[in-house]
């Protein structure tokens, strides 16, 4: 339950620690834990501790996710402890470490690895970032349908510490396709000298293409509960898999960039306190100064009425307050819609229902809204807070007619935005709060002055 | 790879579909596949659905989360049947078909159940929803420390079929404390006469109490990579694991609720397509109301300034563009502290850490938007676009100020929301972008005419 916990050094330098003690200190302790470690202090000294570490210790550090820098510090390593080292790591992570690497170190390295290992780590580097194969390593457990399951237990015992996962196990026909899927628990309670296909599930394996989206790879894990998802090529040969540890990384990154995305900005891929202070500034201004260019079609419609406005100053009182309502009603609608298609609880040709919902939606929560504006400005009047004017009544209608039409109309935008990108192939998720209440905002000004221009012609205007 | 689809009714009832001829069709499904099949047809079909099938293919059926109505279905079936397969079922998905089930009902099926598994099950519901015990099972493997491999090999193939997992196997001493957690591929890697505490890594166990936040068994299982956690009494006697498909359900509801809540919303815990219309407006109007009279603030702000409209009604033109930016530039902020509290990457302590981040981020991010508003000003003066008046620079001098001084405050607002809600003993998450657009709103307007009469006085003021 308790794990040490150590000196954090707030400047990133350990404070006068000898690397070779940290080591043997850190000998008992899990790589999760002296990857928290090292990633508080510089390259050079997780180098130096990683040096001091043996094989096995040094191994599983590099082949956490969370390792930082961890092409930076094999850089420093002495040569042949890096490749020895990285020969060692899972193909997955290796691909990673690759993957940030300078391109000058980039040509060093793979020198160092063995060309099987080189081999497999050009093939990974191909995928893009947000498919399945680029998730995938290929240390996984494949046997031939002929096999008893003892043959296939005693494979298992002999590969055991070079595979990711032993704990499912792909049957493979005499051409190397994949034919079904078998959990280990399965395996060992069944007879040893039974055949093979006769223990497996008959059931065509769940399987993805090294292209598929990555979320889809994520979403089968999730739902049949798998601990590895084969991946297939185009003749159904497995050529890696992805493990249930790897999906559960990708739900936590997914859910930072989710929110943020939801919050208007790019999502970062450094931690907040850690990202350089520009590149935190760089994922900020686009979105915000792009929202800022379109919001400045609300000054234009303004413009629009300013007749309007200089007879009636009234007016202007409840502009923030109505069109914030109108951008709270549209980014409630964004969120539900974002996530309903994201776990697949709706789909595109759905956006009908969602429109039969929100209309009806929209026009009570408006009818709330706009019974509290009302309520709002008879008292203020009554009381003698504020005069509105001998027109205070026909004002307080201007305001919850206002009010059932940018909510409603909110509603319906806020819910629509996600099909709209999906359809147009962007993730719907880079819908955002800001986003809507901008697209809102602008249609807004003209729902109230219209809904002004109606009740107020031949009093105030 | 393909799973077959079926006829989605969407009004609930299946078209003529006789239950034992589609349980037939159904026996060669996976369980998941069935729940989404039974998910949209009404519970009476799915009862006659399961009495049709096998007792392996409906004890399956019932032991997905997914499963809709898992109670209502259980009390349709007959008693007897009923009885035979909740008592098959692993416990904390019982425990969950307990906790939907009506108080009548409740009373009614645990007579069917063996007194074993009501005990359990008396155990298990003890737990509030949010805490670790909640979703803990009680079917895992613990064997004695003075066992041999082989001794603990047999063991598991005896029990294999009645445990959630055998991948994680817990070593307890005589007394029943918890004392090594060992992978059942180290297991049969071993030597099969060796001593099981030679096998097993020399580190004191992860585990959790069962009264610990679900987020941080959640948060071990993601960190270490571990397939099973323990849950330990207080004398470190384990009493029930969270596996790692527990875990990734967990995240995925999360990340629904994450969303949901920074749209500004109560989350839904039911799919939005299937929730009823009253139970979605009252999830919504919540917020909305709350929001909307706090947002009534800046009609009073507006009645403070109205003096100041009335002489330069121009200024009335840039609220919406200048407010709007403060709430966006807010809602970045909160995003990225939410998000970087909930993974750990922030502490409590580390506020002013990000205070001194979000000062100059503030500034820089409200002079970038001020040189695009001055920009505008500018162009739409000298193309005569608009008559901005003879103080037009002093306008958009107006203008950048306040940028600079909202986007600062927004930034600063928005960070440290969630801190303060942290701090107050409620979620971080709860904070969301129309809250934080609501809270810089007000100070927004009192910020802009504060600038403008610094600007402006003396000639439009």
């Amino acid at each position: 339950m308790s794990h040490a916990t150590f000196n954090r050094s707030t400047d990133g330098l350990p404070t006068a620690v000898d690397p070779a003690h940290l080591a043997a200190t850190l000998a008992e302790q899990r790589p999760e834990d002296v990857v928290d470690l090292l990633n508080q202090n510089k390259p050079g000294f997780a180098a130096a501790v990683l040096l001091a570490s043996p094989d096995p210790k040094a191994v599983a550090v590099f082949d956490q996710p969370e390792l930082r820098n961890g092409s930076a510090i094999a850089s420093i390593l002495p040569a042949d402890r890096a490749a020895r080292l990285l020969n060692q790591v899972s193909a997955d992570r290796l691909a990673d470490i690759f993957r940030e690497m300078r391109v000058s170190d980039r040509n060093h390295l793979p020198a160092l690895v063995s060309s099987e290992t080189r081999s497999t780590l050009e093939r990974l580097l191909r995928y893009p970032d947000d498919c399945a194969g680029s998730i995938m390593t290929t240390e996984f457990v494949a046997v031939p349908a002929d096999w008893t399951v003892e043959q296939v237990l005693a494979h298992v015992r002999e590969v055991e510490h070079t595979r990711e996962t032993v704990y499912a196990i792909y049957v493979l026909d005499a051409d190397g396709t994949l034919l079904r899927a078998l959990s280990l628990r399965r395996l060992i309670a069944a007879d040893p000298k039974g055949d093979l296909l006769a223990v497996a599930p008959n059931l065509t394996p769940l399987a993805v293409a090294p292209d598929a989206p990555l979320e889809e790879a994520v979403r089968l894990i999730s739902k049949y509960n798998l601990l590895a998802l084969p991946v297939v090529d185009a003749k159904q040969h497995p050529i890696g898999i992805i493990t249930v540890d790897d999906a559960v990384d990708v739900l936590v990154a997914q859910q930072d960039a989710q929110v943020q995305h939801f919050g208007g900005m790019e999502p970062l891929d450094t931690p907040y306190l850690r990202i350089g202070f520009f590149e935190l500034i760089r994922k900020r201004a686009g979105w915000l100064s792009l929202l800022f260019l379109a919001e400045m079609l609300t000054a234009s419609a303004m413009q629009t009425y300013q007749d309007e406005l200089e007879r009636a100053i009234v007016l202007s009182l409840f502009i923030p307050l109505i069109m914030s309502s109108g951008g709270n009603s549209g980014s409630q609608a964004t969120s539900l819609v974002i996530r309903a298609l994201a776990v697949r609880d709706m789909h595109l040709q759905d956006w009908w229902r969602v429109i039969l919902r929100e209309l009806p939606a929209g026009i009570l929560l408006g009818a709330v809204l706009g019974a509290l504006g009302a309520t709002r400005i008879a008292v203020w009047q009554g009381l003698a807070v504020f005069d509105y004017g001998p027109h205070w009544k026909l004002i307080a209608l201007t305001v919850v007619l206002a009010l059932v039409g940018i909510v409603t109309f909110g509603s319906i935008v806020g819910s629509m935005l996600p099909f709209v990108l999906k359809r147009l192939g962007f993730d719907p998720a880079t819908a955002s709060a800001p986003f809507v209440a901008t697209l809102v905002d602008v249609s807004g000004i003209v729902i109230y002055f219209t809904a002004a221009s109606l009740v107020l012609r031949g009093t105030l205007l």
